[in-house]
């Protein structure tokens, strides 16, 4: 497909609310030549088929159109990172017609929240901000003991997708090594390759930034992993089956067993996945033991965390109410995902982050 | 000076406190074949002649030698960043002994410092710290609103030294740009390099990262940089006549005109360096008046900052007692630099951190 099969687009957004002023200001600078409009639906109502067969390009979140009006349509952008709200919309099951996700764009924020958490143990964040509430200058003493940077640190990811990728660059900024630890082997370039879209700039597209790879579904492997001397254990891999509970009593006994040589601290445990991926009472209990030397968790088990939740009191926890992908400018994040995909529609390439049917995700 | 000429080390630590038997056990395995012996002494008193005859490199913060008892000695390390509190002594004034400075080795905590201030400012930390106290699981209302991750963000940095660099790296890693501000020209690679020690793995010894340069040492220079619509300002130079109040009214005045297009919110403040290179008048004033969104300060005037000090209270201002540098293993880091020397000694190369006598630094 060339150049001159893809007309000036004309870009539908689809949505069950107002989106903000600036968004359409930055719209039209990002997508010079384009017409943008928008039309505010109910909450997973079609769009109106006089206004769908104008659009050529749709971003909405589960407003879709009626197939029989979708002839002219190019590319369906959708605002969520996975498309399980719409799975049986007949968009999907009665058309070809391209599908991306926006999965990928929630990376930086969730990495700087990881980072933040660990930046904020290791400098007793809450001592600097406690003792400037009461107007107290610290002591050294209060700061010196157990005050580490990330130099040199061994970092395991658990899960090496677009938020462990750009925790990973991070990482490495720092002075830190990065072990990747995936279900499959990742024995080449290719496959340490992550076709998804990254924000650019950011992440480790090609799976450079590692400095050992690690892989597997059992519990052995796993135990190999986590005796590797691991500073930081981050956990961003989706819950599934074989992932609920992954990490227990056994776990956390092998990280402390295996703490890195000559760090005072023990490894440190960051989720940013789902509350369920972790048993719970082992992580309270190994906290409790000092086999963690922290945990810093955007999820839990339930969400809310019931304020009697023993959770909130474990030593050296950090929790927040899942936010970590929270960020303003979401929908003109989520849209480049467009820019880039206008692109490879006018090249003929394959689209980044697009929908294949079939496969259920 | 070939390999030859350097018979094995022998590595003579001379400081008024008992180091930690931990770094003796790491030193041997970073030194394999040297000599470690060590004497503890009361500050500033000189090294025994008999001691110090038998070592050919000395590690120390202000116990040297007599001149006389230093003819076998082919390097003195010092462990503080600059030779302030030695400047007059005899081994300085009346020998050619190289001696090298601990410069450089602050820069990743220091950096880790900011970074932990910009991410907790940007994400709220204190509203997690203090909801998790209260077992209250906040809402994304309290997180949404100003909640922005860095990518894109500009980051300006005056004074591109080993501190502003790592800061610099990290800036990248995040997906911000970075613009450096310095007082000479720096138009060429070689202009750009940094010759100084940096910790393996961190930093910008290159000069490759910053996306501008900026240069000068008149307010209009200056006045020019601070309206590149930053987002970040980081005060990572010395304090010097020329630097001192180098930050007040207008300097705020003229980052709040120019402020980041397309973001919501003013220019954060970081402050690493010393406390008089700001008006803190001004910046009290700034805060108050929104002209910056927030500022971590790691250095006050006075220290400590007394506890009815008006600054302590100011709006969105992050106060820390000048510990941003504060690490375990610091002496571990100082004496890294002893190991890169010691294979310049080898070659013949010159050293890294290399005191100039008769420039004064």
């Amino acid at each position: 497909m060339g150049d001159a099969s893809l007309p000036k687009p004309n870009i539908l957004l689809a949505f069950s609310r107002e989106l903000p002023a600036l968004l359409y200001y930055e719209l039209r600078k990002r997508f010079p030549g384009a017409e943008i409009t928008s039309v505010t639906l109910e909450p997973g109502a079609r769009i109106p088929s006089e206004i769908a067969k104008k659009a050529s390009i749709i971003a909405t979140y589960n407003n879709l159109p009626n197939p029989e009006d979708a002839k002219h349509i190019k590319l369906i952008h959708i605002s969520s990172a996975g498309l399980d709200s719409i799975i049986h919309e007949p968009i999907l099951t009665e058309t070809d017609i391209p599908m991306t996700t926006s999965s990928g764009i929630h990376a930086p924020p969730v990495a700087e929240w990881a980072v933040l958490n660990w930046l904020a143990a290791s400098r007793k964040f809450s001592t600097t901000y406690e003792n400037q509430k009461k107007h107290v200058w610290g002591s050294h003493e209060q700061y010196g003991p157990g005050a580490q940077d990330h130099v040199g640190k061994k970092i395991g990811i658990l899960g090496y997708g677009s938020i462990g990728r750009q925790i990973a660059r991070v990482s490495v900024a720092l002075g830190a090594t990065v072990h990747a630890f995936t279900a499959t082997p990742k024995p080449t370039p290719a496959s340490r390759r992550d076709p998804h879209y990254f924000v650019p700039g950011t992440g480790d597209p090609e799976g450079t930034l590692p400095a050992t790879w690690h892989h597997g579904i059992d519990k052995a492997s796993l135990h190999t992993f986590l005796s590797l001397g691991l500073d930081h254990v981050v956990i961003s891999l989706p819950l599934t089956p074989q992932t609920t509970h992954l990490l227990g009593a056994e776990e956390f006994a092998v990280l402390a067993a295996h703490k890195s040589a000559g760090h005072s601290r023990n490894p440190f445990l960051t989720n940013i996945s789902r509350g369920k991926v972790i048993n719970q009472d082992a992580l309270i209990a190994a906290l409790k033991k000092g086999e963690l030397s922290g945990a810093a968790l955007d999820v839990t088990e339930p969400e809310p965390l019931p304020a009697d939740h023993p959770l909130w009191d474990a030593p050296n926890v950090q929790i927040s109410p899942h936010i970590s992908g929270v960020i303003e400018g979401y929908y003109l994040r989520s849209f480049d995902i467009i820019r880039v995909n206008l692109k490879r529609l006018r090249r003929g390439e394959p689209l980044v982050n697009a929908y294949k049917r079939g496969r259920g995700y």
